[in-house]
């Protein structure tokens, strides 16, 4: 027998994956503008045109060997170099090139830090709803994700939840803001508590608990007075997993990086426990060539504008429908309250509506779906008389 | 406390890293041109021309949308049709493309086929000398690496040792051909012998063994007489894990691919745990751009030519200076006898003459040094007189 636990991970798709997969086959049937796929977390607007610019220009002037040759495993130096002094203007912190750890993107980044911090069994606890695979990168690195609600209605951090769910075994708190799927974004005064909060009790236990901080939704947000605090100026035990999949609709060619914040004092141990993970898991080191393009494009992003119209447009028929909806800052889903108890119902309800939207079960979540909006306009405008219908099918029962 | 075992192998570089990283300071002291480097396997001629062009050609002609979406985690369909194809009109099999899982490379393929198949405790059988990675992947995978010696004075299999190594635990035997370090192609009839050994012990134990080889070496053979055996043309439980590393050099970006032989029966839950198994580590999928890259130039090589060179300059001259030299029929490797019992030492000794080899300690082969010779051919001409001095400063004893 191998290892069946792989086994049933493979076999098992995300319910996301399923519904997406319907999705290919229904438009096949019925024709791909009959069906109205909100599935699925993958850009819809294209890289920015600096991007395509900056691959022809390094594959043109770098001397191809170089180029293409194995990084060191931390990730090219120059490129490290950049993307810290970039986050210190941005955000005041003080790092060095050598806090950076370059990774295949967001999961890996996960994956890597999970498996650089657990011991087993130990526990990393998230707000839910949150992005399911979570579960899957804790346990296999030996440890247990532990979710707890966010607060009622607003989806916001609820300190006294998290607090109830911390114990000596607690080795990390994992947030995601903006939150994939409720589109919130943790206000400051949340992270400075949870700081506090996390601070008091890794002196208790005298067990150093960390904050990571999942980004791949931070240049996602819509509002100018909306920011996304940045979790090193709150707490010392930091680490930040960021990636470029969004930000510069890459979410294919799988880069972005880990920041360890320099003020915790273990900070040479916790960096060489993600050196070896990434070792260990195989990672080598990051695809070079897009390490050599976010050295020139760091601070650029893709078109979001489409996507906060999308929002908008969404938000606000909805919201006429007499659905009852967060209004999300960020990333590109609305996370919707489903119009019957049972979500997955509610799901399969709207399919008779050709609408596909994920149950937030899966994220943690029941009685709500989520909605991608990362889809071309016109998609919505086609699909607002399905949503339309499908609120009144509910009401006239 | 965080996880040790990942903190140690993060602080403890290989003794190949060490190696390179003292030739870079001790070229900054006395020049990079007095400095005889062989320490690291780093391809040295370029990415065949086809690369670059067919990269640019991606980049201009694909939706940008679609180039750098995530791929299915299995790869992109059209890229493994293409290569399962390939394949089978070279090899004779009758692979589809959900034989294939496109993977960030080599050490990815290993990874993820070793955490698919181990239980806690299981070993897997691999042949000293081999790649010293073999043993950190497969112990993060919870299991074991069993090195059995290879043929005495040919490095060839030695089947004897392997059949007194399996046991009810073992549950696959690991083969690199052409070998790193030693260079050498493994033998069909010996394939052949292994592939009878495993049928019978998988039978005696009730527990199926897997045969995994591990390819990036594969197209760096230099002679027309040697032909490097595929393994799934002699055993139905065979998994072949191929990178473009070396091939195409482009060892920084990351792709390969693991191919899983359709005639064993239970084939259907191994390619799920593949899947699992990558899932569970974080892959998503290989980079996209690179997948859409091995799809136009899958049958290309850089040119080998340089590295035969090397090989016939290298195994001549240390052959006529009174070293050991066991021929090397592929990859970019010679394996040398130390001209002391100490291979450490003898390494340690290269280095006052400027001389960067590493002991073959770290491969599981004491006695021996690592030549790598994918360097500039001019640097080899530089090189022989040291070598030279060093055999004689043994003579002199």
């Amino acid at each position: 027998m191998i290892n069946q636990k792989n086994v049933e991970l493979g076999r098992r798709r995300s319910s996301i994956r399923e519904l997406f997969e319907y999705g290919k086959k229904r438009k096949a049937e019925i024709g791909g503008d009959k069906v109205f796929d909100f599935s699925i977390g993958n850009p819809s607007v294209p890289a920015p045109a600096e991007v395509h610019t900056a691959l022809k220009e390094i594959i043109e002037q770098t001397d191809p060997v170089a180029l293409h040759s194995y990084t060191s495993a931390q990730g090219d130096f120059s490129v490290r170099k950049t993307l810290a002094d970039y986050i210190n203007k941005r955000f005041g912190t003080s790092l060095t090139a050598d806090c950076l750890y370059m990774t295949c993107g967001a999961a890996a980044s996960l994956t890597i830090v999970m498996n650089a911090l657990l011991n087993k069994d130990e526990e990393i606890i998230t707000v839910a709803p949150y992005f399911p695979e979570y579960k899957v990168f804790a346990e296999h690195a030996g440890g247990r994700l532990v979710a707890v609600d966010s607060a009622d209605g607003t989806f916001q951090l609820d300190l006294n939840r998290i607090e109830a769910a911390i114990n000596c075994r607690t080795k990390a708190v994992l947030i995601n803001s903006p939150n994939n799927p409720s589109g919130v974004v943790y206000n400051a005064d949340d992270i400075k508590r949870l700081a506090k909060l996390l601070e008091k009790y890794s002196h208790k236990f005298s067990n150093a608990i960390y904050l990571i901080s999942d980004e791949p939704y931070r240049e996602l947000v819509f509002d100018k007075d909306i920011t996304v605090p940045y979790i090193m100026n709150y707490y010392a035990r930091s680490i930040v997993c960021y990636s470029y999949s969004k930000s510069l609709s890459l979410p294919g060619e799988r880069i972005g990086y880990i920041a360890v914040s320099n003020k915790m004092k273990e900070f040479e141990e916790v960096y060489a426990g993600i050196c070896g993970a990434g070792r260990a898991l195989g990672f080598v080191c990051a695809p070079n060539l897009f390490q050599q393009l976010v050295k020139r494009v760091y601070d650029k992003t893709s078109d979001i504008s489409i996507y906060k119209h999308n929002r908008d447009r969404l938000y606000s028929a909805l919201t006429d429908y007499g659905y009852t909806v967060v209004r999300p800052d960020g990333a590109f889903y609305l996370f919707v309250k489903a119009l019957e108890e049972d979500a997955r119902a509610f799901s399969e309800k709207a399919k008779q509506f050709e609408l596909l939207v994920v149950a937030g079960d899966d994220f943690g979540c029941k009685g709500y779906v989520r909605i991608s909006y990362c889809v071309a306009p016109d998609m919505i405008e086609r699909a607002l008389p399905a949503f339309k219908a499908l609120a009144e099918s509910y009401k006239q029962k």
